[in-house]
């Protein structure tokens, strides 16, 4: 790694530079497991696949704030290599937590295309021409797929726990990195069990839980950790990181609330899942906490997460979402969180640098209505 | 923490101090769990009960070998203190790995007792008593349990990670013990994968194949990992590592392949798990891969992982497992794995300390013929 002093990069094509930088981790990993055999091999490097097709917005996040970050300043390339190794880790921990979230949903898809459980089951690879040369069922095919989706995710969860580890850092940057990395995936993990629990019925669902748990399952890792990955490696005060870690709080909030309306009422082409498998599962949005305390409601219980599910069940319950005032409730909610996080970007406090907030509004504009 | 030195420590209570080390690492925890809501809390309790059962195998271990080493020589309060807190870790990285296989092999009891998926799928807790006064199905609360076991596998993988990384030793130290962690996982999951690809028939089985799987899935991280941890982490040159590092390899497979005659020819009440529930899941252990290649095989075949699998076929299977030669094989394959590590340990070529062979030897006779 060169030690020279660059000055700011944004000219620089970043994803590609993050695009290099997974490459560089995956490659390096897969060259040690063709020690552990032929099939574990096959599997890394259809896990490298699958990991390709991100839109990168975790990693772009970090490395925009960070050159936003630096731009009064320099840093060595030394520093700015640690932030795109962590980048790089950011995007493998979400490619774990979304292994283990289909895991979980019993998702075959994801982004429309075959997700790696999917890819196992349906798709030939040599394992998998065993299995049919055997004659395996399709029962005992779908459980080694699922079953190997978990242990990827593990793989990947380690993958990104070393890279944090071993960022080159002081050893109070590293250790804040690695306080911060810990809280994330708990809070993940928490966010994770209670939408589980949500949507098996085991736990009550009351609309500030649901809300609690939008935040937690997805706000946090999302937006919270890259901005707040990137104000440590370039040195930022503990303020600054606070206050870079609410804004991406509150835009993170934002970006679920927006991505379940899309689910519910966005087009199957555009966010690339089953049309209606929000309601197909029963998934306890914000949108249906919020149906609950309406006379909707026991039209959209009865239809919601049926064993006969129909196109036409699907459209009866975006109506009645309509009708209850139930979207107008979440759309509104996505303009306060953005609202609130507008507000201590151009705040005359100078906690938050001009061109860090200009940063993140551009980021937050190309991603408005769109799903990531 | 206390950074005097102290001389070596086998009188004290080895077993307790590691259990005080693993309530610590928990306890702090369960405090930063209570911000994600009640239902997290209550799930990492019942974890921590969970973690509280083994038989502290690999710490024990660990530990031994570290007072060992250190028998010669002094070590600060300090670093003893680091050798407990990783020595903690590998029993939570071990509980991280059995979560993750029990929701493969789809199991719902370990040593005889509810496992974590058993108990919440089981027993009451308030997230069970929602669902039971919503009259939630059986099926649906099994998947909420089983995800919560592949979402607390996960916070266990991050804390034994989180432990590894903090490490107060010198940096050189600290990536010796990252990389070990990293090969160790790495390969305990692609021996996973494999098990999982032989028992659903994905992958072709042979005696070579399977006896790999078993040296990945148990010895790298039941005997080597700890050997391992305590020469670095005690200061030893990487001659006596790596000697330490084989010595565990041979002990790993010995124990994991006694650990298949325990489940195939033991009493249930020993091994504390289902009688024959190794022959009703098709497992494929080393006495099945040697079975395959003798005359007995047709009739095993017709019997092993059978739709209808009666105590009947069971003893059917044993009794030809017998007759084949396939229990004598394996028995003898025990004890030249131990015969090798013996003579290792006993090599007059200095490199593995008295003190150190002597722990061993008395560590693996404690051993011998039990489950841990």
């Amino acid at each position: 790694m060169f030690d020279t002093t660059v000055s700011h990069t944004t000219g620089n094509d970043t994803t590609t530079e993050i695009e290099t930088e997974i490459r560089k981790i995956i490659d390096a990993r897969a060259a040690r497991s063709g020690a552990y055999g032929v099939h574990f091999l096959e599997l890394c490097d259809l896990a490298a696949a699958q990991l390709n097709g991100g839109k990168l917005l975790r990693p772009r996040l970090l490395m925009g704030a960070f050159d936003a970050l630096t731009t009064e300043r320099t840093v060595t390339a030394a520093t700015r290599s640690v932030a795109l190794e962590i980048a790089a880790a950011v995007e493998i921990l979400h490619f774990a937590f979304l292994l283990h979230d289909d895991i979980i949903d019993e998702d075959l898809l994801r982004r429309g295309r075959p997700n790696l459980v999917g890819h196992l089951a349906g798709k030939t690879s040599s394992a998998k021409q065993t299995a049919m040369e055997q004659g395996i069922s399709d029962a005992r095919r779908l459980h080694w797929a699922r079953s190997s989706g978990i242990l990827v995710g593990d793989l990947m969860l380690t993958i990104a726990h070393q890279a944090f580890a071993r960022a080159r850092v002081s050893e109070e940057y590293r250790l804040r990195l690695l306080d911060l990395l810990d809280a994330t995936v708990t809070e993940t993990l928490a966010g994770e069990y209670c939408d589980v629990g949500l949507a098996d019925g085991c736990i009550t669902p009351d609309l500030e839980l649901v809300l609690n748990m939008t935040r937690m399952k997805t706000a946090a890792y999302t937006f919270e950790l890259p901005l707040r990955v990137a104000s440590i490696i370039c040195g930022s005060d503990h303020r600054l990181e606070q206050q870079l870690g609410s804004v991406g709080r509150h835009l993170g909030l934002a970006f679920q609330l927006q991505d379940d309306l899309l689910s519910a009422f966005g087009q199957s082409e555009t966010h690339g899942k089953d049309p209606y498998s929000d309601f197909r599962e029963g998934k306890e949005t914000a949108l249906i906490a919020y149906a609950r305390m309406t006379h909707a409601w026991p039209s959209i219980e009865q239809l919601i997460g049926a064993e006969e599910f129909s196109e036409e069940s699907g459209r009866r319950i975006q109506n009645l979402l309509i009708e209850c005032g139930a979207q107008q409730f979440v759309e509104s909610m996505v303009q306060d969180q953005i609202r609130a996080a507008l507000s201590m970007l151009s705040a005359h406090d100078g906690v938050v640098p001009t061109a860090v907030s200009q940063f993140i509004l551009t980021f937050v504009d190309a991603l408005d209505g769109r799903r990531a």
